[in-house]
């Protein structure tokens, strides 16, 4: 079958935080590079270590064996692969197409079957892991798509992930990291309800933690987030905007499939709330200010009540 | 002052899963125990051992300079400690009542008045870490009282423990406890509900698992309650019953302090759906076979649409 051969010329679209650290990783194992991104300045650093320039992500593409995009929401999705000049369209006989976008199911069950109209493949490769992730190369990559394209896609996705599962057919990959933004939505607002609780009962918050952190109430978000949380630090490792994106996204997949949420419409009201006061742009630690500020005014100002 | 010697004589009341361990702890650190427990049987062990049985907590406090207490309910720490024949009533004078029940902050307060009136020392420092914790002496103390109270506890609960922390004056222990209570049961919809949405997708759960527990989803719970639940094991560490137990007092004290706890009134209707499901004899856990088997239904038999 065409294009089996190991992938060697890789098109990479989307160089911001996480696809410039992939990108830079691909280069230095040894694959040839054609990006694109909306403003071409964050793609100047690769271009300098000899990834090549396209003004368009169908002319990356017509250009490599396999196309790599990490974009910004699923209407950029859309528009690189479906829209004018875009991927499906002009990609090269027999390509690989990967979108490691957290993106919808839906939408990555279209991009596969325009793709295979055209004898493409493609894979829906979401990531979990953030910008230290990408930077080390030790992201949680959830694939969706046939054996065929995974195993295809497989050699190049070791090179930027230390857990690559794949989780099923085309759209797999987002429904696994849907799966995984429920968990962490509603993971955000255990501890930071857990902890403003404690704080309006007037205990320290940070002696609070001190007790709870390593036993059953424990969590990678308690233990990472919380601590900047408590010390006012707000800014972003992973935005509230992006935050409310991927819950909405996976709102609807519930609703289509009649699947409740409770849990994740509760969050989904409490980070429609923090980016109604304004913290879109904060971290999604900014949850604990929610409960914390909304507590403070309950409690007349936060008097002792322990 | 009266009673700042060290401690060598405990009464020990409420010898269950947890208690027994914690009894026999303290018996081979060599302090003398004086015992009693609503059934005589499971105190035998700790009686061949070489504790004294008492026919009431009263008569045990009378016997010691120091009370531990660790029973089922409120009404159970109520009763003991300020009911007929009870701890306050008749513990000798300066003796350190320490209820390490889960109860209420409130009462907590109540008895720590009553105390002090007879010029007795309280300290409420309920744990977490489970029957596990107990037998291996590594559970969470979360101590309330005064500065006083709780030097005097100390070197007795460090033979309990390893991560003991004074939370603040009288009732701060149990609130300690509640924010755990809210962290671990708010964080049980997270996983729960990601996994089952996984499912409902067509996605295999446990393969999610693998993809999503590393990671900023990851949890105490995730690691170590999601894998049980996947292969339908719903024996209890941690009771249902009792985790609507904790939930209940806990938004008992967030609505007198004029705290919202949208997350916890999320989970409390939750698990009062799997009490009426007729499991509330099983573990917390069984939050999972709520949100699937609902979530089958809603799929007409759980078909994939991955």
């Amino acid at each position: 079958m065409q294009g089996m051969a190991d992938v060697r010329t890789i098109a990479f679209i989307g160089t911001g935080v996480m696809g410039r650290s992939m990108a830079e990783h691909l280069l230095r194992a040894g694959y040839a590079l054609h990006v694109f991104n909306r403003t071409r300045e964050k793609a100047e650093p690769l271009l300098a270590a000899g990834a090549q320039w396209h003004d368009s992500p169908g002319s990356a593409a017509a250009a490599a064996e396999m196309v790599i995009s990490i974009v910004g929401f699923p209407a950029d999705v859309e528009q690189i692969y479906l829209g004018a000049e875009g991927i499906v369209e002009n990609a090269s006989v027999g390509a690989l197409l990967v979108d490691m976008t957290t993106s919808s199911p839906r939408l990555a069950r279209r991009i596969a079957a325009a793709a295979a109209e055209r004898g493409l493949m493609a894979v829906d490769a979401p990531v979990s892991g953030g910008d230290v992730g990408a930077r080390e190369a030790r992201l949680a990559i959830m694939a969706g798509g046939t054996a065929e394209a995974f195993a295809r896609a497989r050699p190049v996705l070791e090179k930027l992930g230390r857990t690559l599962v794949h989780q099923g057919g085309p759209g797999a990959g987002q429904h696994c990291k849907m799966a995984n933004q429920i968990a962490v939505a509603v993971g955000m607002l255990a501890w930071a309800e857990a902890l403003a609780y404690a704080k309006t009962a007037g205990l320290d918050p940070a002696r609070v933690w001190e007790s709870i952190s390593g036993g059953a109430a424990g969590s990678w978000a308690l233990t990472n987030l919380a601590p900047r949380a408590l010390a006012g630090d707000f800014a972003p490792g992973f935005y509230v905007k992006h935050m409310l994106k991927d819950i909405g996204i996976a709102l609807d997949c519930a609703a289509e499939m009649g699947f409740a949420a409770p849990g994740l419409e509760t969050a989904r009201a409490a980070y429609h709330r923090v980016l109604e006061l304004g913290w879109g742009e904060c971290g999604t630690q900014a949850i604990y200010r929610l409960y914390s500020e909304a507590s403070t005014a309950a409690a007349g100002g936060g008097k002792s009540r322990a």
